[in-house]
């Protein structure tokens, strides 16, 4: 009778310190998926693939980006933005990631980081231009989705201008 | 015997239960915890409270903010940042938010919404001013710290121009 109780402890100890892995070893794998999503992204960017671009975002996706208004509320807006900010492009855009941090637990995550898109514009113009991201994610039904972008450059308060000149 | 198998099954079941039941109902408190953190932000920005606000700070944040750098590297940077940009008001800044979306889990949070800054410049202007803003939260020793801000307004690419004029 008294291994048995040892038993049942045991037993629960154990399913203590299972639940504790599993929740310990999930968060660099919960990293990796956010890590997988920006790598989707960035492939889906740089050939100017709308659909695929979009089916990496929630439904209900609140962006700021680079181009006013304030904000872009829903996917339907976000999308017509990721089309005409695409449209400005001939061919395709370079990305280069860096400084970028996760962060990422159970069912939310962020990450941030600069990036440097760099192409030709419509006009023959090259661009290039390094500009700040912060990206928001949940888990909805398994699978991680953004729910919330925030793209931009600093403000000169002195002459009122973006600073779409500097270089990390 | 029998009993006794039972009685371990059941043990476990109602473990298995209890620890589900925590990570959910937790999930609610975090979103509580956070608008905390944002309350007390508020608070001391209002009061111009620089060791207030750097508090809330963990010491390895990275900041995106309205003005250059593209980055502010930690909380030194950052915190003068903070002196410089609260150094330009007479008197309390009032600060008014407005379509806060917060997103918790147990040890991961960001939040973002539009924040109006209204004052007194040092030269007598008035001054008012809506922008984007988004923060990443981790908690650190069982406390939530700020480990991301990303403050900003978006870029009229035709003139070159930071949208300093726009309202929600």
């Amino acid at each position: 009778m008294k291994s048995q109780k040892y038993f049942i402890f045991l037993l629960i100890l154990l399913f203590a310190f299972a639940m504790q892995a599993r929740a310990q070893s999930h968060s660099s794998t919960y990293e990796t998926q956010i890590q997988e999503w920006i790598d989707h992204w960035t492939k889906a960017f740089h050939e100017g693939n709308v659909d695929a671009i979009m089916a990496l975002y929630s439904p209900d996706v609140i962006a700021y980006d680079i181009v006013p208004p304030l904000q872009f509320i829903g996917a339907q807006a976000y999308r017509k933005d990721y089309i005409e900010f695409l449209a400005q492009y001939n061919g395709p855009i370079d990305v280069e990631v860096r400084d970028l941090h996760i962060f990422a637990d159970r069912d939310v995550a962020f990450a941030q980081g600069l990036e440097r898109f760099s192409g030709t514009l419509k006009s023959g113009e090259k661009s290039d231009l390094w500009l700040r991201f912060t990206s928001g994610f949940r888990k909805i039904n398994g699978k991680w989705l953004n729910v919330h972008d925030h793209v931009s450059v600093p403000t000169d308060f002195e002459t009122g201008k973006s600073r779409l000149d500097l270089k990390p």
